[in-house]
């Protein structure tokens, strides 16, 4: 078997997922590749040298260009800091490394179709894992099969509600250069991807920002309506101030062919309603998606033995991998990430213009 | 049409349901007579003046056996306390009245027994209004259906949790000789006739009851296993110390076809898993039971506007009423008031003996 | 005690909803007044003499006019198509009538106006019956008391599901001319007042309308961003094509304090997260709103025996008539109802000319 | 750093589990000690070498016998099927090892308190796993603070679904001589570990078995009342035919002081009504237990970023090797698997004799 040696950039909470990814894809999936943990970089070596030694990183590295010199490294891993998501993966898609970046993919729509540009030769990985939840890969296969209809709404909303604490001033995602922006890069980024993935494309938007917290430079709650190629229309909600839920990702469509609702914490749940039912027996079904028919849960545990947050990682990587192997394209590919932009950039604008903004297919 | 004059038995929180009842089953259902709410009675001649003006009962009186010496009385209904329910329905129905009387139908076996052996030849009725939920009676169709196949598990549990309130040591609810019996008699009856009307008949239980508050005469709690004719065996649980619950009467059915599951205090509500289901899409429905299909709820309002709890009262007492114009017999009268009287008599020697014990067929 | 003779006009499905209040308000209040249910108004005789005779309405006539031009008429409610909304009101008012209206007050803002000045000696109350559900009207007071402290996020959505059933096209409700508009007067009003009560003055909204259904006249959905005064924002939906809800009401409010959640669907409760708990011990609480000290339920039943749609006229009945004796303003009246179609005009027209648009404040 | 070599003997679904918790203990908590895993035994040669080198255990043996002869294992953790639970651990115990052994500790009391005695020099574990769900020590921590005060009832109940499925007639799971019995040894150890832990000594139970598959040797239910040495009383319901559910393990515990209920597949969650609230404001409360100052949770991720079943092996591991290298006792350990089966045997005898059965204290 062909080893596939990694380098990870990035020492923080993305970190931390990625590694334990590249641990235990191997313990859960036939992987087509034998993954060497060689090189982590970050800043801090203090705290880098403890990270390596306990994810078992090979070596270490306070520049993350030392990956990309490096003739031993295949892939690059970015979980850096927004604004260096482009010169990182750039480099290691010119040095014809495999390019695997953390989302958003850049900070603005040029930077986006540079980096696309530039990986177009090599294999490429957006890490939105949030498609990799069993639940939402299964949402999809639902309307894959036409079981949701034609879909009148589609509705998205990510919350969470550390935006009053005034601490985290100091950390780059407060600063528009290094997150280009607040809740819109962070979170309403994983709604648009999960939308594009079930939804289709989208047409146009109407957007507002707000940042609630005083003398905030990045927003703090983003609120639109989107329509999508597909006739639907839908709410997209992203904030920092949705007191009282932890990590609210949600979703719920609505088609002729009955409701899918889902929430992220609760991930291994999925609630549809199914209008083929009759009248009397129509309701929404708390379905746990722990079957080992539903996709991707097999490889862990058994019905009912329910996975949680890393797993989407885990479960991305070894997709990933298996694409790879077979010459395949893995999606969200950075095209994919491109498209995330396109319609964030759209939001945005609409957000200062204040009027409906075109969304460009491509 | 026929005029059906009524008397009404009580004053209490009983009386103003009942009351609710007669006032309002001709507004949505098409009644086969003409209800006159003509007399009701009660101890506290201000109050019942009060009752009677409110509710537009025509006449009162002091002394509950005014009703029976009347001869332009048609029906009779007892919302005494418990102790009174066997003499008053006993001379109603000797007097040839319709006898409708709350539950439990005794303070004994031996009372219910003279109590249905007196009623022979008159129609009656017992206030098991649960069965008239439309949830309930849905769940009754679904199983009579074969929906939910071979039964496993019948558990039933009814929490309520005002046990604490040592205010309500001078009720009559708490003095043996005038209730029977503590929660026995008024939570647990309720799940036994519900057990009964789903689930057919038992066979034997074994019982422990318990007394949480000091100096408290009657049980807190009491808590059982039942097994029943068609080889299910289930928990039951009748407490008033469920501290955390309102009026939480629940019970869940496992079936080789499925899982049924309600709670009293979500009426509206039923959940259903239909085993029939590919498994990847198994999972519990929560049916809104407010489908113009489903029994009773079309006879209120639309689909999603729900209805309460007095609106049980309102059906049995409609269904009560076409049963009588036709000739047939209505459920739960006496006879499985009399039914429940002998699990619940099992139960309670079961309590004191310590051992399973043998609930009779008839 | 003073008797109050009523006028209905209507005898569909609202005028089964309000005979049912005058019948049941003075079961469940103490009214300081005698209700007469004197005249009923409806253009089908035949069906007019059946509701008269079920709901005792003593007397009926096939031109609402009848109800204007009698002395003996103290108030006159309007449960007529919305296109009769204005003349009626507006000469009832001008009789010296009291009024009471069904949603949507008007077609227009125009006509609201002219209705809001024609009424402004007389008292009047719009049906925004949701103001009275326990929970909303609890909501309310936890907001009044600052429990949810500084508003962040306020979102409603009412969804139902009826849209795609083609046999209603001959109703008034899908006639421009009788209707005004679709679900934009039908639903999305309600939405309106909702969170004028809850969250307060709005400044100015964004919105889309759809139509799904092939040749309907009418938009099936609306959906749009609203911005308040107090510095929230918030998306709205009211959709007939929400398949999958009967009924759903709802509303979410993300405040420094907490988070409220109220669905119709299952309207006794109300759920919260208490942002002041520790945060180990914050959750969303599923209260049930049936204690004797939540407002207006202890009028009803005991706690835990839960109430439904209707009870809502009851209570707003009950409270207007208190209002009414003691010379006090009933919230909301036709300057409520004014409020709502300002901001449903606004919507509308944002929705034509595709801007942000200005919700005036008066 | 001290190593520590394990041997694992076990080749199945636990063996996966416990593999797995060997690799992730380390990741996410800072360890006493390096795990190194040093050998895997199991009869099915191929699989085991597969399953070594998925795992990455550095030498395989086909009979436990090798782990218990080798100087260099120090620890020895047992998930073979039940009936050599016994054997292998009192070798194990007897060569000096630390011992490590799946639930339930044995097939009779009688080898219970053999494999006590002989391990009361050594340090031992027993995989009650579930104590390590951060909402189940959340709850422990709610009950050791008085939040619950006096406590009324314990419920339990453990629902899985496959009974019905007779192709797993063949494993030893269905072998009276290999598993000890069917969801007694399975689950209901599970359910009176938990009690223990939550709820304290035990005095006394009847109990119940089914069998409802044909010809099947061990049973597929066992329903119970138990009784509490704090006075409390409670049902225990065991089932493989809890048609519905995949893994719901559940309890809910009324004290005078609220209530807590739980269920493992939302092992995130805990319901908490806390009593102390006003009236109006008390409800459960649905904690999802992913608080950074919840117990255990805070090791893994961030609040709301929810983990799954395998988590509370790596926990209890982690917890373990802190006790050892304090030289603290360890629970649950062979003393508490003890507990759990003098309850087990109660139970066992109850529904053998029908009688109320004394649970010994020890």
């Amino acid at each position: 078997m062909r080893e596939l040696s990694i380098a990870l950039l990035g020492q923080g909470f993305m970190g931390k997922a990625h590694s334990n990814a590249y641990c235990q894809a191997g313990h859960f999936f036939d992987l087509p590749y034998r993954l060497r943990r060689k090189l982590i970089c970050g800043r801090d070596a203090a705290a880098l040298a403890r990270m390596a030694e306990r994810w078992e990183w090979e070596e270490t590295a306070t520049d993350w260009r030392a990956a990309i010199d490096r003739d031993d490294i295949d892939a690059v891993d970015i979980a850096l800091p927004n604004h260096l998501h482009a010169p990182a993966a750039i480099a290691a898609a010119q040095a014809g490394k495999i390019v695997l970046c953390e989302k958003p993919l850049a900070l603005s729509l040029d930077e986006a179709r540079a980096m696309a540009d530039a990986a177009r030769r090599v294999p490429t990985l957006v890490w939105f894992n949030y498609r990799r939840v069993p639940a939402v890969a299964f949402a999809h296969d639902l309307i894959a099969d036409g079981r949701l209809g034609t879909i009148y709404h589609y509705d998205a909303a990510y919350r969470q509600q550390w935006g009053p604490d005034l601490s985290r001033a100091a950390t780059w995602r407060m600063d528009p250069a290094q997150a280009g922006s607040g809740v819109a890069d962070d979170l309403m980024t994983h709604l648009l991807d999960t939308a594009l993935y079930l939804n289709g494309p989208m047409t146009e938007a109407v957007a507002v920002n707000r940042t609630f917290a005083p003398n905030r430079k990045v927003d703090d709650a983003v609120v639109a309506i989107v329509r999508f190629a597909n006739g639907s229309v839908g709410t997209f909600e992203a904030t920092r101030f949705g007191i009282g839920c932890k990590n609210a990702k949600t979703f719920r469509i609505h088609g002729s062919g009955g409701l899918l609702r889902f929430n992220l914490e609760r991930l291994n749940h999925l609630e549809f309603v199914d209008a083929a039912n009759p009248s009397t027996e129509q309701g929404p079904r708390d379905l746990l998606v722990t079957d080992l028919k539903h996709p991707i849960f097999g490889n862990f545990w058994r019905p009912g033995h329910i996975i949680g947050y890393e797993h989407t990682f885990i479960a991305a990587l070894a997709e990933f991998l298996g694409c790879l192997s077979r010459g395949e394209r893995f999606r969200p590919d950075f095209d994919d990430g491109l498209a995330v932009q396109r319609a964030l950039d759209a939001l945005q604008r609409s957000a200062t213009t204040r009027a409906w903004t075109t969304i460009e297919a491509d």
